[in-house]
């Protein structure tokens, strides 16, 4: 018999699952979902979604049917260059790039910036689906704690500055300033420029994931880490996953010219270009201003989602447990103090009834983070998200040493 | 300033686009297009696929419109699966995975097989499209030229033998075997068979692009290179792009459970799963017996277009010019002979009135190819194929030597 595995890529064989994943909920029938990100299935404006894709086609199906420019629709990309204002950040349509989701633009980013043994950091906790997409690039990934204003500066400036004097010097910080997947926190401004001039210092990029930006229930819309940058050391990513539908796999970049064309040959190269249906949709959504419209009814329902379940916590939570307030996106980020449970009977415990992120998702350390747990406050109705913490807290209660 | 190049990838930095990329015509406003390998613009289904989306969202808008599992819808998956059999393959749903288009195949299998320095094949000439992706992943990429059978079975082996005592075997060889891009030939079943043995013997994968199967004009078609193989040795991949759309940027995949499992896994972690619209369009498109009726239609108009398009170069090409006679697919293949003419002068002298695409696309070594084009006979009004064909003829015969 051939062995085959013997030729499969090295990085993506060696990649380890979280510790809990085994034994994860995953939405057991019946159970409680607070685990993964995802919008109210309840709002998704799938009537609108047929209309508009049935009015595109009639209009203009020779080029939504056929293939297409790497980079994406310019319409498109006009748009998202106005929209991005919202950021203070001034762009050029040429700067954009549309590309199939979220994951994809930071596929495209380490596949354009990272070769085996190459640094790059990232906050300790972050995202699991960058901490996977990282880690199976076959780079060498740091994860740095955050202090109250984001990711702390004086132990990134600790980490470039060691790197300098290595034969890989630091090449990619990984950032979400607002709305933090999985802490719900934001990056300050302060942070923010302080970030941009640590970059422009020690000559890395940073990568700006702002999944969750349209999502604020509380305060203002900052400006974008990118807003700092004169020396196109930003690449930015925002997606229509959460304001439009994930299903549709649609995001996008905006760079600097000359990264925005290297990152569009590697899309080309990939797999062309995103799907023409899902642009088309995604342009009539948003030219005819039923994206705004869309956010502004759910950040109504949002909100009052994610007081609710503050309100559940604090009800329901014994004393060692703590969490955070977010002010905006889709997550909170709960930790029961080190030593109290044990994360994986917690698992196994509350599993069918309820599902949630166990927090080693979120850091590459084997084991590291499961005294914690990402809430997510979107999906589930009111009811259900009560009826949640509620059982979560009695199985936290019952476990704890 | 911070120089960004010198951190991007170096195989893409690297590589070079085919000579006569500069002067190539894509397509002057007003000229006839037999360059891209693309469907009959006029016969998209697009009220069809307005219907099946609408109706899909309405049925199951939950599911199209959220996050799904990276390999796949199930149902669309089992439809493929049943639709194998016609290729003499008998697979398992769970052997089937969906992705972004035929390109991305190609380059999820790069990204699982395929190190910097790793050796693989490809025939001479080849896509231009996976010259792209193979290229641009740093892999030794080698091609060898076909005889009437197909790939050169003899230089395959001895080639295959040569990296055996080598640091680095050979791991892939990728073939076109119905209706071959950019020749329009096809691969014999005693050449599939020997492919096999070779991959068994040298210990090496096949990936089988299977692009244009449904389009069959003349004689029947031939159990895929995958039938042969016992070892689980064959990836094959096919698309939607032809017998529906390619904007709709979707793709399979089916191969050995060991392999589909890893390629899913390099898939989900790449940008997590195809489009669910797409998905939901194709699956019902397949289901309702909407796609083999218009492959039924679309084959009378091929064939047509087909034959015209040989008929006219037989009546206008100079008696030092050959093509090939293809008995399906989109292409056809012509050479003019050897230092009859520069083919860049030929470009320069007919971009105005008619695109193609310059042969050298199809070859890794620069210039190579330069006095053969592909024509697409699929694209254009009978009317355009005619006349593109005579105007070739007119540039070729006015600057022969």
């Amino acid at each position: 018999m051939v062995d085959v595995k013997k030729m499969f890529d090295p990085a993506l064989m060696s990649y380890k699952p979280p510790k809990s994943t085994p034994y994860a909920g995953w939405g057991a029938p019946g159970a409680i979902k607070l685990g993964s990100g995802v919008p109210d299935p309840q709002y998704y404006p799938w009537k609108l979604i047929a209309t508009l894709a049935e009015e595109a086609l009639e209009k203009d199906y020779q080029r939504i049917l056929s293939y297409g420019m790497p980079q994406g629709f310019p319409e498109l990309r006009a748009w998202i260059a106005e929209h991005s204002e919202k950021n203070d950040v001034e762009i050029d349509p040429g700067q954009v790039l549309l590309c199939d989701g979220s994951t994809e633009a930071m596929s495209l980013v380490a596949k354009l910036l990272l070769q085996p043994g190459d640094a790059m950091v990232m906050e300790s906790p972050s995202y699991s689906g960058a901490v996977s997409v990282f880690q199976t690039c076959g780079a060498h990934v740091e994860q740095i704690p955050l202090d109250e204003e984001g990711i702390d500066i004086v132990l990134l400036e600790e980490y470039a500055k060691k790197r300098q004097n290595e034969e890989k010097p630091l090449k990619l910080a990984y950032i979400m300033p607002n709305y933090h997947n999985p802490l719900g926190t934001t990056t300050s401004v302060k942070r923010r420029k302080e970030l941009v001039e640590l970059a422009e210092k020690y000559e890395f990029l940073i990568l700006e994931d702002d999944a969750y930006i349209e999502f604020i229930y509380e305060g203002k819309r900052l400006p974008s880490i990118q807003s700092f940058d004169t020396k196109g050391l930003v690449i930015y990513t925002s997606t229509f996953s959460k304001p439009l539908a994930p299903g549709l796999r649609l995001a996008w970049i905006t760079a600097s010219p000359e990264i925005t064309m290297a990152l569009t040959r590697v899309k080309g190269a990939f797999n062309m270009s995103a799907s023409h249906l899902g642009q088309a949709i995604a342009l009539a959504y948003c030219k005819e201003g039923h994206m705004y419209e869309h956010i502004e009814k759910m950040n109504k329902v949002y909100k009052k989602k994610k007081d609710l379940m503050l309100s559940a916590l604090e009800e329901y939570m014994p004393e060692y447990v703590t969490w955070t307030k977010p002010s905006g996106g889709f997550f909170l980020w709960v930790e029961i103090e080190e030593g109290k449970i044990d994360g994986i009977e917690l698992i196994q415990e509350t599993k069918a009834d309820v599902s949630y992120r166990p927090g080693d998702s979120f850091y590459i350390e084997e084991g590291e983070g499961l005294n914690k747990l990402r809430l997510c406050f979107t999906f589930e109705t009111e009811e259900n998200i009560e009826k949640g913490v509620k059982i979560l807290a009695e199985g936290i209660k019952k476990l704890a040493k």
